[in-house]
């Protein structure tokens, strides 16, 4: 059986080599535009946090066919030699330009745009995809934990219940980005340096003759760092009761970082219960961690019902992303050459919707003098010198709704302007050192910062404006009338 | 930095070496078993379809530490020299049973069952758990699919929002054993050598400068196989009409295998006038393929407005799940050794159904004279010979509720019983040859074709028992009472 590989351009779905096959036949010299954009934030929220651009950027780098994968694409009588000699040559070449990892991202505003030929932009669809919508998806899943934790200690658990072992892998990286401070997963530790941390398992305690020799033979092992699980049995009436003997004898021995675990049962109750336990037998400083099926609707009420929690461990609803399992992200050709040129193009569809944003784009953020982001704007490159003259003054600028016509307002009193999408490949080489996850995760929560508190609520959140400039409005408004002539 | 492996035993939860370094101090030379099961049938459905038991028999064929791996865990400064030095010369030499991969399997009944060293198995659970929970749902929910298509023909289009590559590759592999026929992954037909198919993008069409001139080209350069997409401007207004241009343009030079794929709108009323507009052309060969976030309600929808619908196309939903997006699946110990013997061990908790069954289990199945399943029973396997030589007499056996007490009946008129868990590893090696996809995917097949209709209903389905034996019912009652005590 053939192995997986870190990096494989088989990693792409079989239409794009079609496709490419057909292109390196009748247009093999034409350029494209490709943006990358999602149309719905994720889970109902206000927001998402922009994650997977260095895997994705690592990937691309190191995007080659080895020969048993030429074989086998020669072995589906489809593909051509002169076209698998291309292949055998390939290696991405292209220009891309993005915002920086871990800055807050809009629906349908462009997150990514990238300009090859029209094979290498059309091969790396899928693979793209796959890294930016998953992370993408984590990250703000983790951030929306974090936020409703109040900024809380969180831990990311959820390598069992992950989509495969990447799964896994990636989604440790991207909610250390959004906002967890470790991680179960050692290979998450060992491949990006996340702090890896634990407590114990039920099959632990079981494999003990009673609970409390378990715990007291663990405080022995690890007296630095232990904390109990305590519902293996009974929570309140064993678990907790036992845990106080041993940290009491840990406390004797002027330990510190100890503390219990809850994995089942009403942790609101139990934790207040527990808490009480701990501090009537003199163990004020002994933490609670709990755990079991959390996210951030059950964070947010055990916060507001003040539960003792000091750590939450988040496990299956943070990897998965839960009841919303995937972000909606998409590639869409904005532009390609025709007799030379790039040519604006967009995809109609018989949904508003759906309809794409033409041309060569990029996306800028207006802030007050408090840093608040007050609304994005995309923008055709070829009015950026303009843009940026007419920020810099500070005078006001019309920002027009993506696809209803009367819903306009204009920007002013704002205090600067960014422009998100930076060049980070060129030729499909980075243009910039890989960044540590510390560094992305502290962008994540700047950016999250600058996001007024209504657009973060859980339900039901103040809709952050993405509008589009008068140029970018004329220009769709002109395509969408050539196509009904 | 350094990179991921196709199987790495860092790909564990950071407490379960924390663990294994107590046992290997405290206790080196107990065994234990473990139980893999699943507390609910996911998608709020009838059944479960078993995948991903060659992925995790192969990861434990080839487990083991390399020295940058070791490096990194010496580095946490938490493992000592010795427990080190173990590690270095580790290798998985448990017993495994297992069901059949692509047998169905319901909620608490042993799926697998692992014999080895604490040590040993306390460090796979967090790899086990991640490769079977995740094919296992996605097997499921494309068996639902399958079903719901009337056993139509499914294509896995899922790579791009899948969670990350192998969560592509491995949904690729589960959607096959659950019933598709094809995949977009080109990968998944490099490593599974599962059927790759593909259409066409808009990004295609975009490249041209009209949609005809598009379709033409694709036509020319695939005339055997060639599927339009026709809603890039508009489905019935321009795609439909110039693919038919095309199609018969086909069709007189004697093609066959085209037809046309839409990807938007109302997929019923789209559906069925493409197909009148098609066959008023002389093109009533022409196939349709629909796609655009499908999964098994909407299929299930189509198919009985009688949407004149030829293949399915499913992505998003297929490979994450969609609502339900982790299979809850557990690995929980069942007996210990102490001293010298397997002492069956359960876990309590306050939550009755939380509380897993103690002892060596085994599923039996029993079918009536037509092969229909009946009902399941855990049973012990001291109990199996017993069991063995009732069921051979077609005797009635005694089958009761997991954990309600005055729920029980008993089993008569059945044809034959099937004992599931069969020996598949042996001191880490495995027992039998792998078996293709094709297999598996007959196997998955024949299973559900076991099960009568009302338990695969989509919604609210009947409840497939599973019941456990007598003495299994003894045993637990009293542990329940020993720690009551």
């Amino acid at each position: 059986m053939n192995q997986f590989r870190c990096h494989s351009p088989l990693r792409t779905d079989f239409y794009e080599l079609t496709m490419m096959q057909g292109y390196f036949k009748n247009q093999r010299d034409t350029n494209a535009v490709f943006d990358y954009f999602f149309r719905r934030n994720p889970f109902n929220g206000g927001y998402a946090v922009f994650a997977g651009l260095d895997t994705l950027l690592d990937g691309l780098e190191n995007l080659h066919f080895q020969q048993e994968e030429l074989d086998y694409l020669r072995s589906l009588n489809h593909f051509d030699d002169e076209f698998l000699e291309y292949l055998r040559n390939f290696r991405f070449q292209g220009q891309i330009y993005a915002m920086p990892e871990g800055t807050l991202a809009f629906a349908n505003e462009p997150i990514l745009r990238i300009y090859g030929t029209l094979l290498e932009t059309q091969l790396i669809e899928p693979m793209l995809l796959n890294l930016l919508n998953f992370q993408t998806l984590i990250a703000t899943k983790t951030a929306r934990i974090f936020e409703a934790s109040h900024y809380g200690s969180i831990m990311e658990f959820g390598l069992r219940r992950a989509h495969g072992p990447n799964g896994g892998l990636f989604a440790s990286r991207a909610a250390f980005i959004g906002g967890a401070s470790a991680s179960s997963n050692v290979e998450a530790g060992y491949i990006y340096g996340i702090p890896v941390r634990g407590t114990m398992a039920h099959s632990w305690i079981m494999s003990y003759p009673d609970e409390l020799s378990a715990f007291r033979a663990y405080a022995q092992l690890y007296p630095d760092n232990c904390t109990l699980l305590a519902d293996t049995y009974n929570t309140l009436e064993s678990g907790i009761p036992n845990a106080i003997i041993v940290l009491k004898e840990l406390q004797a021995t002027g330990r510190k970082g100890f503390g219990v675990r809850l994995d089942s049962g009403d942790l609101d109750f139990l934790s207040k219960k527990s808490r009480k336990m701990l501090n009537d037998a003199g163990l004020p400083e002994a933490e609670i961690t709990v755990s079991n099926e959390l996210d951030e609707y059950i964070i947010d009420h055990l916060v507001h019902e003040n539960a003792p929690i000091n750590k939450w461990g988040v496990g299956t609803r943070m990897v998965t992303g839960g009841e919303d399992s995937s972000l909606t992200g998409v590639y869409k050709m904005a532009a390609r050459q025709t007799n030379g040129d790039l040519e604006a193009t967009m995809k109609l569809t018989n949904n508003p919707e759906k309809m794409s944003n033409p041309g060569i784009k990029n996306t800028a953020r207006f802030f007050d003098e408090n840093g608040q982001a007050l609304a994005d704007l995309i923008f055709l490159e070829t009015e950026r010198s303009e843009l940026e003259q007419i920020s810099r003054s500070l005078s006001p600028i019309p920002f027009y709704h993506p696809h209803i016509d009367f819903a306009q307002f204009t920007m002013k009193n704002y205090a600067y302007m960014e422009i998100l999408l930076q060049p980070v490949m060129k030729d499909g080489s980075c243009l910039c050192e890989k960044q540590s996850l510390t560094t992305l995760q502290k962008r994540a929560r700047n950016s999250l910062k600058s996001l007024d508190n209504t657009s973060k609520r859980l339900i039901n959140p103040h809709i952050y404006k993405v509008s589009i400039s008068q140029k970018l409005k004329e220009l769709k408004t002109d395509i969408i009338k050539s196509h009904l002539r």
